[in-house]
């Protein structure tokens, strides 16, 4: 009998204004693996987090008491304009992120990444409504502005929001591969955007 | 000038085993309207409710405590299996359905409408892959299988999980118009599938 592989170790992380979507969507994705996945969410201190509009997730553990996960997930947010200025935070997140085997942030997430120094000479992607804020963040970034997603070594980047989803897909399909993730996305009824170079959002008129 | 509406005040129902993206995903849309609406997150008792995975909401109200919703939204989850058979849960949800002048609800959500009795004599929909428990909670409910959400009278249900965005976007069209709706699923970067009929997870064959 082959033993089964140890579950894949998820770091999602919270911060207080993160985007519901950037996190939750990926992570129903993620959960639909059962238990071929195990996730653990990760904040400042452990306890109840205020996400947009003031819904409130629960981190059960505080960063700089975890280690060891395969995969740190980072949404975006409001938010994410405080964590910039925010060095211990960062400070955690680099190392959780250089233990992973990989790393994926949604919509300003990669503003987290970027400056933490984590995105450092790869390809990456954001918001296009924030994207000039985010850019900012990385000088050392070359950033992709028309993309659903990028693929870069161990960094998995999406565009806004909804975006994440598309990339968490991306990012089953190439740990479990492509029969589990067709079957994931299709327990979640949800139309996969498989193209990660397909951005239909990057080329609406910036005013609109 | 004009004195703004009031925002649509929004009672988002959790319970043990909720489906994350269920509630979350129509709840960011929602959220995008900002300053037009108000969400409040209700459940059996105030406090944290693990969803599936263990990944933890939080409820701001008690259900028995909580009244004056225009609009309810009841997620779908293993957690439907347990509240079908909790009829006190099952009145105080029919209680703010009767009050709301909207209802929706996501995926197996559908299953505690109608059990409570408040899709008697209409149509609705629900997840493919739950479909037949669902319709023995609702034997005086004509449903429908193939239909990315059914909208009949005041009440809204869609098909499973990701099926709820595109519900909430039908949702919010019919309270706030179309061009506040293409701005939400831009802002969500979100590719609306905005015909309703239109269900690609009905016709696949039931074994896959």
């Amino acid at each position: 009998m082959e033993t089964p592989a140890p579950p894949l170790k998820v770091g999602a992380v919270l911060f207080p204004d993160f985007e519901l979507l950037d996190i939750y969507g990926p992570l129903e994705l993620l959960s639909l693996l059962g238990e071929r996945i195990s996730i653990t969410m990760l904040a400042e201190q452990a306890g109840v987090i205020r996400g947009n509009q003031g819904i409130k997730g629960v981190a059960d553990a505080a960063l700089a008491d975890a280690s060891g996960f395969d995969l740190i997930l980072v949404p975006g947010g409001w938010g994410t304009r405080a964590c910039v200025l925010n060095a211990p935070f960062l400070a955690e997140l680099r190392r959780l992120a250089d233990g992973a085997r990989y790393v994926g942030s949604i919509c300003t997430g990669s503003a987290l990444l970027a400056k933490a120094g984590i995105l450092d000479g790869k390809r990456a992607t954001s918001n296009k409504l924030a994207f000039d804020w985010v850019t900012t963040q990385g000088p050392h970034v070359t950033w992709i502005r028309q993309a659903r997603w990028v693929e870069d070594g161990k960094c998995f980047t999406s565009s806004g929001v909804s975006a994440g989803m598309d990339m968490t897909l991306g990012l089953i399909q190439v740990i479990f591969g492509r029969e589990t993730t067709l079957q994931v996305a299709r327990w979640a009824e949800y139309t996969w955007h498989e193209d990660k170079t397909v951005d239909p959002f990057a080329t609406l008129p910036p005013s609109a």
